[in-house]
């Protein structure tokens, strides 16, 4: 049986340290895919410990893709995906991944094989274990609040309101509402009416109910370059997509006009990946564009408004439009955590109507429990608390990495572009390596790391370069998730990649 | 100034007395649309209560809609519907409600109009208070577990494990999906690896994501009479409908090999709202259906497996299909409570390669906190005993309404079907009233009912009655959300309208 030695776990826990030797043989390859593991009791036997230990180090091992189980067989050694194509799923992923393993599985005669050949594509696998993520926008689990969090959930608990279990409105629960619009005029001297505001688990789910709501006949323009995954949700749902290119005042509004987009979607006060702000000007010209047709509107994507660092926020296009053509979106995936996913959007007056007859049929997607808890964090004040704090979060993560810069080989080799706000920058390096060969030797190191030119539609990039100005070589630095005692030396083995 | 005497609150505690006072107001139009409710401090002087007292009350209206407040302009009374038109968004609904508010917005000068105008359509409004609601399909927030789970979300919290706040695979964390497939072994006789289940915020969701696997292309057949949400839910996503009309059998074979369906949504186990169960030979026949074309899939519901009360039930459609052909559907709105979003499908191992490759860019739309509370609530083997208990229940409530119907006026002149299984039955009266006379005397005494002909499609329903033969005059019974106490009155009063 599958024995290993106990005595010296390096100060982990016996189930950790369990759980890190059976992975460190999977990914070895000394277990292989499909071997059975020995059952909890058994193995808890031959190593002398208890079988919670087991129990612990399986579940984990299980929650993390390496092992699976089959009801009444036990527990067996997932097969893992070769490097590069390991299935991530992160928020604001550049990477477009896809599995390239062609399961050979037989409709006719799956059972069995099932879940052997199938486990290693819907869990997490690694097979360079990742040091430095700086592609995942992800927040640090040290960061949740959670006392407060786990306070307020035991509050709304224990007041049983019929709240709790009587079905909202499929819009949300009003008081949450009415707390998201009091946010969005403290914070973004908004004035909407909690009527107008509609709730939503994730803004992937909200997009769909827009397509929805103004018609799949619809050709959806975004920023090009832009993130990847609001087009896989609009191509998803059979809906014609358009690329505008930027200018160095956001979307390019000859080559808008030139288009033939219905509804346009953009990140107007901090455009990811190049943290371009659209100036007011353009945002008058977006807005005439918007009006000359009824049928258009603009999808104002405001997903990290709450941490720009530095100067005035400039006023939202919905609080400068009269004319209601502006769908804000906004979510708590950022400010929070990404795994609570609760996302809103707020409808100009014009469309409530629209989306009560077609759409007020749909349950609100987010559960009652943690929308009531989100308003008492947010009417209690948490929320604002917790943002400051997490402002100056990054704000030390962003100083660290630039001294950390600073003080390595790359200093000399690189510029950096739209450090002031949000949480990434990009960092134009100079050096005659390719970007893929730039991209192996970081992976290799464990070290994640995206480049602009990920960012762009139709490639080749060059004709959207001509406009934009981003030259190659720019990498997109996310700092949010990266643990700070990570930081140095994440990018002394990035700098040796480059230089 | 706004004032009530608070001297005899019949027990209530005052924010609950005053609530009620100023809801009676506004639904008697004492208070009318638009008018401004005093500030929560003038008002609690005024009062001689705590400003706490004024802000529950104010809390409790703004949730189910009768005030809305404007961020630094202070609280004002919505506006109502008119009877029969209430905005009530319940589970298992048969009323395909469509507000008939016309609003006269002008698209280019709502800012103010709007939360005047639009509040009424984003909340719960009632005119006639409801006495008993037999159309929900909700629980009774006393059946839900509230210490159990409140318990086992703490531990969730406190274990801050990293599952918490690391993105999980886009079918849901595994542990949940591994507690599903024990818990679809030990009730349903089902081995399917928890790699196939793809855990969603509801099935309203999980049908979205199912268009975009099999292809919005295909024309999706459903039963006629059925439960008319799936339906919206395709045709909102521009998907062709067809709806097959039941024979004793189930969904019609012959008329189902007339059809262009390419998939086949249905709920052979417990169909909703007749109660049918098809049985296995006709189970073979659907199968053979779905085996003649490569692209036809069957969706199985079985939205209240748990809940049937008699007799050994019949193996899922999932169970007996070795081509790889059904994708399983369950939720846990219908066990737990309709606010907790959390549903799952099980796919065809043929199938799963294929949702990662199209949709495996998408996050899984449940919270990870709520996802680990159901997963203890389940391997820790309270979901079992809740069902159980919930078992008990529904068969006492099912007692009751039997027992009620036998001591009233009703009982000569009526037909019970179905009342063996679920939480619902089909009750037919035999009297000259039209069933709108029916309903609308129902409504007056507070009482909501729905008939079976609320659940045809391509009205008239007499061509498919043909083949079905359920009477007119048949009422559709749902329990479950039906306080106990009270259905002996609700019965009486039922029996009023009728008889």
């Amino acid at each position: 049986m599958l024995t290993y030695s106990l005595e010296n776990t390096n100060g982990l826990s016996l189930y950790e340290y369990l759980y890190k030797c059976i992975k460190t043989d999977i990914i070895a390859g000394a277990l292989c895919a499909g071997t059975k593991l020995p059952s909890k009791r058994a193995f808890a036997k031959n190593l002398n410990v208890s079988t919670v230990t087991i129990e612990n180090a399986y579940s984990q091992l299980m929650a993390e893709g390496y092992i699976f189980s089959k009801p009444k067989s036990g527990y067996f050694v997932a097969r893992l995906l070769s490097a590069g194509n390991s299935l991530q799923f992160t928020s604001r992923n550049a990477y477009n991944d896809k599995s390239i393993v062609n399961s050979s599985l037989n409709n006719y005669d799956y059972k069995e094989a099932s879940s052997l050949l199938l486990s290693d594509k819907t869990g997490f696998h690694k097979n360079t274990p990742v040091y430095a993520d700086f592609i995942s926008g992800k927040n640090l689990n040290g960061n949740f609040p959670f006392t407060v969090w786990s306070k307020l959930l035991r509050e709304v608990m224990a007041e049983q309101s019929e709240l709790l279990l009587n079905n909202p409105p499929p819009g949300g629960i009003m008081l949450l509402r009415q707390a998201i619009a009091e946010h969005l005029y403290q914070f973004r001297g908004m004035r909407v009416s909690p009527e107008q505001i509609i709730v939503g688990a994730g803004t992937e789910y909200l997009y769909g109910l827009i397509i929805q709501l103004l018609g799949r006949d619809k050709i959806f323009a975004m920023e090009n370059p832009g993130y990847k995954k609001i087009s896989q949700v609009y191509l998803s749902n059979n809906v014609k997509c358009q690329y505008i290119p930027l200018d160095n005042n956001g979307v390019s509004i000859d080559l808008l006009l030139e288009s033939k987009a219905d509804i346009l979607h953009i990140s107007p006060s901090h455009h990811y990946p190049t943290g371009l702000v659209t100036p007011v000007t353009r945002r008058h010209e977006l807005l005439e564009w918007a009006c000359k047709n009824r049928e258009r509107y603009i999808i104002e994507d405001d997903y990290d408004c709450e941490f720009r660092m530095v100067g005035k926020p400039i006023p939202t296009l919905q609080s400068i439009d009269n004319y209601g053509k502006v769908i804000y979106m906004n979510t708590f995936t950022k400010s929070l955590a990404s795994t609570i996913r609760i996302s809103y959007m707020v409808l100009p007056a014009g469309l409530i109507n629209k989306f009560y007859e077609k759409l007020g049929f749909y349950s609100c997607t987010v559960s009652a429990f943690e929308q009531l808890t989100l308003y008492k964090f947010m009417s209690g004040g948490y929320f604002e608390k917790h943002i400051n704090r997490m402002r100056n979060f990054y704000k030390n993560q962003r100083n660290l990495i630039l001294a950390s810069i600073k003080s390595s080989p790359l200093n000399n080799l690189c510029a950096i572009k739209e450090q002031d706000s949000g949480l990434h920058f990009l960092m134009t390096v100079n050096t005659t390596l390719s970007e893929s060969k730039i991209r192996e030797q970081a992976e290799r190191m464990g070290i994640r790391i995206g480049f602009l030119s990920d960012f762009y539609f139709n490639s080749p990039p060059e004709a959207a370069a001509a406009i934009t100005d981003y030259p190659s070589h720019t990498l997109v630095i996310n700092y949010s998730g990266i643990e700070p005692e990570k930081i140095p030396h994440a990018l002394s083995l990035l700098s040796k990649c480059i230089v």
